[in-house]
């Protein structure tokens, strides 16, 4: 028996077994529904709500994170919910992952263009009996003639070398790609663009950048979700997903893979340009999104001691990996520093030039793992701490992630709340930082203290889980229901800032720094640029410094991926960055327990 | 409406739909029938003998190709036949292409070892929380202690490694190919053999070896049909096949790679081996097979001036070209020399050392094209001759391939005609070295003179094509039919015979030498071993030389395959050979049709 589902008010529809979860209905449709935990109902974020048919009686998961209210008004959670007939539900925005406001925008590039792939017009001479050498050998000549010496063709390239030669009847475009030697890329019509392609992957996104190789200019950017999102929200669940399902490997690889094929689709089309045109791409991600990109093996990123497959810069033919692009392209992956600090961070590193210049100076990259850099005295340490997802919104009360109707900013004067919310829309929850401005709020207006402990007060109240403070009555918010900030919710911060801090204060011991002896702070990636610094120093997110002395660069990864694309120098730089960055292993320090106790204390 | 076609002998059985030709049926069931003209009704080759079921009407293209009688009887022609039920068919056994007498040993090899892939076991430290190197840098750290510089890992034995170092728990052999640089291409549990592959990939068969790299013995050995041939039996009907059939060049990839990997796993099986112990493979063949092979497109081949996309030696991926052997395994393609004078033919001047030592020497590979090689004066001049598939049985009115109840030596005493047939099988038809016998006796009888003129005899009649010599009248032979050699079929062995003889003339006036110069006649491949050597003279096929020079190598491209798959420095040698090896284009001789014609007497 096949049934029907309709998901509103996204507008998909899709065929489902009989018995089937909906939750998996939900994933093959291209829903992105939130599933921090994978599915396996321990997270309780993928609610949806039943407009119309039958569903299957409510289990004990579903009771413990929805209320008998929300039950009655068919809230369910799609995890748990069986398919039993066809149906027509609704995926209320805070379930959402898609429609994420995405932060692409970094520095503007100032580097010397010197790219790996530069295009050669060869005039050919036509076969005739008296001259027979091979369409390949005529090309390695005219090359040769050009300076080019020992040129290797593409197996792919050379696939398609003679129908390309008497298309253009023998006037071509060769692109030469020069790393340790020269190989043909492609063969074109003479005029052809030789784009590039860089990408930040991204556990939640993807930032796209197609840039002309012979400038460095970006002709076209932007962003999409991560497709393997449907697969577990955050870096842990995708690599159980792969380890515990069979094929599991595959599904997370190819869904990445066709969102990265979209996305190059898009920006070509926006440049008029088309994806045979990409002769090279650059991928920077963190090391787990860098094995599942390239389906290297996850199980020893997912155990102690946690250590790569790979961690050198590595050059993968496209087609390897199910990009379409120019037939010989190759996608380079900048190096990897260790388990938990990857290529991104090298792109980052490389982007805010941290690794360089005097004096001390501190980077993060805040994130589900928040990496951190160190530079003092010509090293640069860096560690990763699990900052966890409360940043993104996850195991927060009425979290959410950056979408429409999220309480992006807020101020607490005496017993009101002002917000502001994404686009303005009635408010649904809070979104990284909302949350934050909410502590530091609560702190700054005495309601809590630097344990974290609620005080009276009239907007306190005995929740669900303990003491909670109302900022939106459900009378003023867009989904009917109280807003609030639990006590839980308060040490979810304390818990995900604690982490990040003692990684930060570990870095400072072990350079025999103090935080007055950092003359900057730099702050990369997207939740990291859209926070307020002066609730992050208030709650002692950061080490006490002078504000000014903080820097938002925004998506510096991406800046730094560009970079590399078009700069074979740059690539040489990262490589020489990853050899030389010193990585600390945290679980390994024994003071480190110690340091998160004290940094969880809210001490501004 | 579906039918169903059982073939017999050959016990095959195979869906068809209602209006399709007999002939494709018989090329999805695997059925090799013979199709010289790849289906187009010109040929007459692909004989079927309805046993039972209904079939459409015979129409003038049978008639002109089948007797009233043989109709009767049930004969037709596949590729005119559509199926309008199930049938019930018999293939004649001169009909089939399978089943033939292989030819695949050749000389002992005599080189020194140097293989491409060598093994190394490692050792490598277990990774803790103060040892995190990824599982690459261990694995090329270790290799680094073995004097392995700047080691790359192949992606498809990186995707495996983790798995791998932990099943082996960090002893594992790393097979490293040497070539420009070093490369791991397979990890393995340690002890496991490194095997090498060497095919001689022809237009109608294939010859494999499977050889150990660490000594060069051939474990095993084994000859297959090339199941291209179910789409044209020559190297034109092929390439016109790719061209004008959409998708035909990618089904005659698929065809042969299946067929390949199929005789890979037989000979492994014998060996007690896996596909997966095979880090290495050549692959010699005529420059069309290559092309092919590799789906490099064959357009320019099949069109004056003939050139080839590529005819320097290549190194492809394995997984690239869709063979399966180790994750990171090559296949080394031996350099062309010209569209006509393919990597076999240099795979036999290395095994027969044709390119050095001094005096004359003349190299024949005989086949539907002839590629004769001349040594003299410190040069090697090639050319290659379009001798047709006489000597393989095609246009002759009773010929056939070498295959059971071939006549294959022929004497004529009086008005008797001796004979012997391949495992003494009833007469059914002549294979190529019968044929050649058979003019040669005819002629030393008198009975045809030198332009191949019969004359008056007992045995002497008016066929349907002239005169014909009987050899078995229908009471004798298998198949219920006189066997005839007519004055058609003696045109076509002189038409053979003479280009092959104007091409060894061309070489011998390029170079300035007469026969008598010539030290050694060296006669490679299948059908130069199987012929009567007096015979060969007594036509003048060969330019006249004592009998005692002329050499019967056999699988000569076989046995170099093997010698480049062992040794580098064969490698090195063979592509220095191509570099070396002057070819000249017959057809661009001016001489060359008068001497064609001279060369058509048969002149001892």
């Amino acid at each position: 028996v096949k049934h029907t589902v309709d998901f509103e008010p996204v507008g998909r529809r899709a065929q489902a077994e009989d018995g089937e979860q909906l939750l998996n209905v939900a994933r093959r449709a291209g829903v992105g529904l939130a599933a921090v935990c994978g599915g396996k109902g321990t997270c309780g974020r993928c609610v949806i709500q039943l407009v119309a048919g039958p569903i299957s009686p409510p289990n004990s998961v579903e009771s413990k994170f929805l209320t008998p209210d929300q039950l009655a008004a068919g809230y369910r959670l799609a995890c748990q919910t069986m398919i039993t007939g066809s149906l027509k539900v609704h995926i209320p925005p805070e379930a959402l992952t898609t429609e994420q406001r995405l932060q692409i925008e970094g520095q503007a590039l100032t580097v010397a263009v010197e790219p790996p792939v530069v295009s050669y017009e060869l005039r050919l001479a036509r076969p005739t009996e008296a001259d027979l050498r091979s369409d390949a050998r005529r090309v390695r000549e005219a090359l040769r003639q050009l300076g080019l010496a020992d040129v290797q063709i593409d197996f792919a390239a050379l696939r398609q070398m003679p129908t390309k030669l008497r298309e253009n009847r023998w006037l071509v475009q060769a692109d030469v790609r020069n790393t340790q030697g020269y190989e043909v890329v492609r063969l074109a019509m003479p005029g052809r663009p030789t784009l590039g392609f860089a990408l930040d992957l991204g556990t939640t996104k993807l930032a796209g950048y197609l840039v002309r190789l012979d400038t460095g200019e970006t002709l076209a950017s932007g962003g999409a979700m991560n497709p393997q999102i449907a697969y577990g929200e955050d870096v842990m669940a995708r690599i159980t997903y792969a380890m515990q399902t069979p094929g599991g490997a595959e599904t997370l690889q190819s869904a990445v893979v066709e969102g990265i094929n979209r996305l190059i689709g898009l920006l070509c089309e926006r440049a008029r340009a088309s994806p045979e045109d990409v002769v090279e791409a650059v991928v920077v991600g963190n090391t787990a999104m860098h094995h599942l990109f390239l389906r290297l093996p996850v199980e020893q990123l997912g155990l102690a001691p946690y250590v790569a497959a790979e961690t050198q810069a590595l050059d993968v033919k496209a087609r390897e990996v199910g990009l379409r692009l120019a037939p010989g392209a190759y996608v380079h992956l900048l190096p990897n520093i260790a388990g938990f600090v990857g290529a991104d961070h090298v792109a980052m590193l490389l982007a805010t030039r941290l690794y360089e210049g005097e004096g001390a100076a501190l980077g993060l990259d805040i994130g589900t793992n928040t990496e951190v850099a160190l530079r003092a005295h010509g090293r640069v340490v860096t560690c990763s701490t699990a900052s966890g997802p409360a940043f993104e919104g996850a195991h927060i009360q009425d979290g959410m992630r950056a979408a429409a109707g999220a309480i992006e900013r807020l101020r607490i004067e005496g017993d009101q709340v002002l917000y502001q919310t994404i686009d303005d829309a009635p408010p649904v929850g809070l979104c990284g930082s909302g949350i934050l401005d909410a502590v530091a709020e609560l702190k700054r207006a005495g309601i809590i203290d630097r344990t974290g402990r609620m005080r009276e007060h009239p907007l306190v109240r005995q929740g669900k889980n303990g003491l909670e403070f109302l900022l939106v009555p459900a009378s003023r918010s867009g989904n009917g229901r109280d807003l609030t900030v639990s006590r839980a919710d308060v040490g979810q911060i304390q818990l995900a800032k604690g982490a990040m801090r003692a990684g930060i204060e570990t870095l400072l011991a072990e350079t025999g720094l103090t935080a007055a002896d950092l003359e900057e702070v730099i702050i990369a990636g997207a939740f990291g640029t859209y926070i307020d610094v002066q609730a992050a120093l208030d709650i002692g997110m950061l080490p006490p410094v002078p504000k000014g002395r903080v820097r938002q660069v925004g998506n510096a990864a991406g800046v730094g991926a560009r970079l590399a694309l078009v700069s074979r120098r740059q690539r040489a730089l990262a490589a020489e960055i990853a050899r030389q960055v010193e990585y600390i292993e945290l679980t390994a320090e024994k003071n480190f327990a110690e340091r998160f106790a004290q940094a969880m204390y809210l001490d501004g």
